[in-house]
């Protein structure tokens, strides 16, 4: 990350953000930290099986070559 | 990324592109922003799986290291 | 690992977390050490496979790159 | 790439080349643009399937990382 | 593998080691050297396939990248 | 690459090789250019697929982190 | 590879030895070349597939991120 793509990122921050990772599992939570390998930390977070089933984790950090994309939460 | 190839990058911004990634998946949206990673930030971007099949994800940000290749919109 | 993200997880030292792996393992254990690649030592740890069954293994190290994301263990 | 290599790619430039994609894809086009990763322009390109299925790409930007080997197009 | 986590490794040194790797294999052995890669030498080592199965290797050099985790061997 | 193992590799220059790339995949011909990271160029050279079949590829130039394994072709 | 460990490899130079891949595939010759990523080459090798049969490949030489362990051949 860098320049332009870092500061759109911080719009994102306190935020609710899904984070789709790689192999299909997918987290919805608040973005309350990033850097620039993408490593997250989301806060009340809930982990999504690629069949939607839902299961709270609370606070989870992410390691960022996992992830794939994120977007904000609908 | 370096040199011509970013300055060609550059010619692809707040246009619509399609950018495939590793596993089948690709999206669709307006480039708003990229670094020499190939990370990218998408608007309006609509995410469409492997049998064509569209949905809209609004703003997404995608880590370079997922991305196969980009090429115009059609 | 860098700034806000590192402070964070400074929060999880001594405390129990529960630790994914690519590939479908966990671990839970007391951390008692991380670096910024996410190598981490746990202490008291327990594995347990997909199909949740668990298995003492004391203290174990894990290659960060291994890790896909990390919670506090309820 | 590095020397030699970068000189005998230099001659490939606005030639029409194959390029092999892991995963079993190819891409045949004009190339336009490389650098030291193998980040590649192709111009007028077409994708080619496992199945020797061909479709117009039109310009496309390929991550070097996804690149097995590329050779002149017959 | 930085600060903490290599001193806390450096009390492994000479003393019986379970090392998994990518992929079910696993090695069993005195641990006789390792780098910040978690580059590793094991001496009169036995591999242990994931049936269970032991076969003695002698003196082993493992590559870092293939280790998943390791832990005192019981 | 680096020391005895990049005298050893000038030694295959414009001779024929054989090369072994991951996937399953070997291409046989005359090695015209290297560098530190095994991106290689090779003239004449001919795909070889898992089965044995033969295809003449031109001069291909493959990228290094494809490739297994090198040796001269018999 | 580093300090300790480059050490300890130096001692298998000029003596026989077996060398796993990642898929499965070993390697057994004589070490004649290594660096500290692991790239070897080997004189007098035959190539062992995993249902153990053997083939002779002469020099070979082996991109270190292939390999996943070495040991002594017996």
């Amino acid at each position: 990350m860098s320049g332009n793509t870092l500061k759109m990122l911080s719009e994102y921050l306190d935020t609710s953000v899904l984070v789709k990772l790689k192999g299909g599992r997918s987290l919805k939570g608040t973005l309350k930290s990033y850097d620039q390998h993408l490593n997250l930390i989301l806060k009340d977070a809930e982990e999504l099986d690629s069949e939607g089933n839902s299961r709270p984790v609370g606070t989870v950090l992410i390691r960022g070559d996992n992830v794939v994309m994120m977007s904000p939460a609908k």
